[in-house]
């Protein structure tokens, strides 16, 4: 049986749609949801910017799914690469050796800062998050992790305890994680009233808490380069700088989590390419095969993957370096080099998106703040501009509601709309986007 | 430029195999490995039970890479499945519907017990087990979960609690795992002489372990219907039951972790098929699509999931019901229904593999056990019948090597050979296997 379907072109596939939906209630279980009550969106298809329905009711995709889609829906050479490495070994265990893997390892560390020279893969964030806290941990032979309240950094945490074979031991580790509050002038938690203020406060609060939690017992600070689910917070002047500083004081290893962030969204290969600031470890996955096929990973600063030489490092997982990953990596970070995708996200977010946004602030009132850099930007919506007060979770449902009913596929958390179209995005496609969004929040009845 | 090779032909792709070796050598780090000294095996095609290098050197694949290719390589119905997704559409996120997802949720409910009837999709075994966990924590409001010594359950244990969003508080579990010997009668840690002992004795343990821990405090059980890598170690008589029993009677979650041991590999559907016991949580990745993207998942009982129809059931991944995955899916379970590859587990297990590993127990002092069924099974190689000391690591590194050089891909763990290769294995590829395995075990100077 075929179960998919070329590009519709007319009603009769309206049955398809059906289908879809009521195979999604019967069996499927979503993620972070209530299940009652949820209506999915039917996806049949895409190309570009845009993905439809088997009605061919076509969306304009400015959440590139959950962020990850960099390239865009269905670009012909990630898809041709899988399609090639399908036939040829869709599978092999991580302990052979595969060429599509090497080369996906070549390619990301080509772009890592000198110094940073191997890769471990993994199936997604969560587990590139795992592996470097645990690198981290064994590393140091310290335990805490600091991150901040305002992060996300995956959904696992417990397998490895419940583990009862040797794996288990060196892998103790669920427990000492401490949690310290970023910088985010908007809503500061440190009473600042400037970028630079914010950074130092953000700067000495952190230090305060690594001197009394005690610098000795802590193996790591993971950050997002750029918080992204939290917000799409601009870490201000000399931020990053000053946490590199503290960890290396300390002796602290640096993870920068760069999974929502890297590969292109904010205009960089890696946003922390814009600061000052080199980590020990990065971690990845959306952007670097645009989720084309489940991928994440560590990259590992040579001083650390040093210390498992001669050492066996204690982590692993069956679909480490899947070959179908990475031949999606090494297509999709081909493409985006010849095709100059990652200077696009730069160029279009700096002469249209964020100019459009700021024209949509000084229009309409419910807009707090907007902020964001190349393909990632964030507009804060409250019910009052003085006290900063945000909009209800009912103005947000509505607003993402009117957004789709106007062909817009949006992305919203908590009292913001995060604007992250694919990299790819053109400027008409902008303008096409904004119009959307100044027509819904300039509704009358919206708060 | 092409990555990847059609089958090769003649020794001028040698040179391919040097570069991939270099390539890997350079930049990718390991799973559960000291670095310096990996000599990983190139691989670049393959086809059923074969698999090859660029050269056109082939092996005869009786690890099924991870014990995960079921359906052997290059099932052409599974690779057209994956083509045919990938030109349609390659991503989505999970909170929107796709034809394959609720085609494979379909699938895998039909094969389990009447009242599991959704299913959360995760990216391999880990996850899977870390979301059957939250479940059954949050179904109970309890915080404990026994799991045996001998088990592998995955490598994840932190970035839930890295996090620090929301998403953390309700996930702040990494504590209170208690681990438990399970039945294994060939190494009892019950003094037992009988399977039949072997599993009441167990049973005695497991409930006097429940009992000093507190049965109000233990949200579940969880544990792999067969233990795999840890020895594939056949349950006896009663014992499933027997666990079920204690479960129900203290509202305790029963987890099976099917993910190396369901769809197919002990010629059944799922492993528990020939139990008397139905979980309430069953954890699957692997064979499910045979690893031809990554996959995994939870299959949930009804009165599980229903705590979560009006309450947001806190967990998910970027990944969850990929469309490449689920369209493998599809196409591997249709295709293993189609061409009866459970009952070819089941037979030839039962008729050939089952009766040529006792000719070699009997044959050769070096096996202490032999025990298995389908295309599951264990050798465990002794230096000693008597004492049952186990062979040395230096002696098992010599059997792979020496199977290798034999054109056989092996799978060893601890001082076992597992016998496991894709369940469309033909009496003709066994006998080929077991005469390599006769040859090696024969070597004078092995131990």
């Amino acid at each position: 049986m075929t179960l998919t379907e070329g590009t519709p072109q007319a009603s009769e596939h309206a049955d398809l749609d059906d289908l879809t939906y009521q195979l999604d209630r019967a069996h499927v279980f979503h993620s972070w949801s209530a299940q009652a009550a949820l209506h999915p969106l039917v996806l049949a298809g895409g190309s570009g910017c845009r993905v439809h329905d088997h009605a061919g009711r076509s969306y304009l995709d400015f959440s590139s799914q959950l962020v990850n889609l960099n390239i865009g829906h269905q670009h012909p050479k990630v898809v041709a690469a899988i399609v090639e490495q399908a036939q040829t070994l869709a599978t092999v265990a991580p302990q052979h050796a595969v060429r599509a893997r090497g080369e996906a390892a070549k390619r990301i560390t080509a772009r890592a800062p000198d110094g940073l020279n191997k890769v471990f893969f993994t199936n997604g964030g969560a587990d590139a998050n795992e592996n470097a806290i645990r690198m981290a941990r064994l590393h140091t032979g310290r335990d805490k992790v600091l991150s901040t309240y305002r992060s996300y950094h995956g959904n696992t945490g417990a397998a490895v305890v419940a583990t009862g074979d040797w794996r288990r031991i060196p892998n103790q580790y669920a427990r000492a994680h401490v949690h310290f509050f970023g910088p985010y002038l908007y809503r500061s938690e440190f009473w600042s009233a400037t970028a630079e203020q914010e950074s130092e406060r953000a700067l000495h609060h952190l230090r305060r808490v690594i001197e009394a939690e005690g610098p000795s017992s802590i193996a790591a600070i993971l950050l997002e380069t750029i918080p992204g689910t939290a917000g799409i917070l601009m870490p201000p002047p000399g931020y990053l700088a000053g946490v590199r500083e503290l960890a290396s004081k300390h002796g602290i290893v640096l993870i920068l989590d760069e999974v929502m962030a890297g590969f292109g969204r904010t205009g960089d290969w890696f946003a922390f390419d814009a600061y000052d600031v080199v980590p020990d470890l990065i971690t990845f996955a959306k952007g670097v095969n645009s989720g084309y096929v489940p991928a994440g990973g560590v990259i590992i600063a040579d001083h650390i993957a040093a210390d498992f030489d001669d050492t066996v490092f204690p982590g692993g997982l069956t679909y480490s370096g899947h070959p179908l990953a990475m031949a999606a990596i090494v297509a999709a970070l081909d493409a985006m080099e010849e095709e100059g995708i990652v200077e696009n996200a730069a160029t279009v977010g700096r002469d249209h998106i964020g100019p459009a946004l700021a024209g949509l602030a000084e229009k309409h009132e419910i807009v707090g703040e907007v902020r964001g850099t190349g393909v990632f930007w964030a507009l804060e919506l409250v019910a009052d501009r003085e006290t900063r007060e945000p909009v209800s979770g009912a103005v947000m449902a509505r607003v993402k509601s009117e957004l789709l009913a106007r062909n817009l596929l949006a992305f919203t958390a908590d009292n913001r709309i995060h604007v992250v179209p694919p990299c790819i995005v053109t400027p008409a496609e902008v303008a096409e986007a904004v119009a959307a969004y100044d027509e819904v929040l300039g509704l009358p009845d919206l708060s």
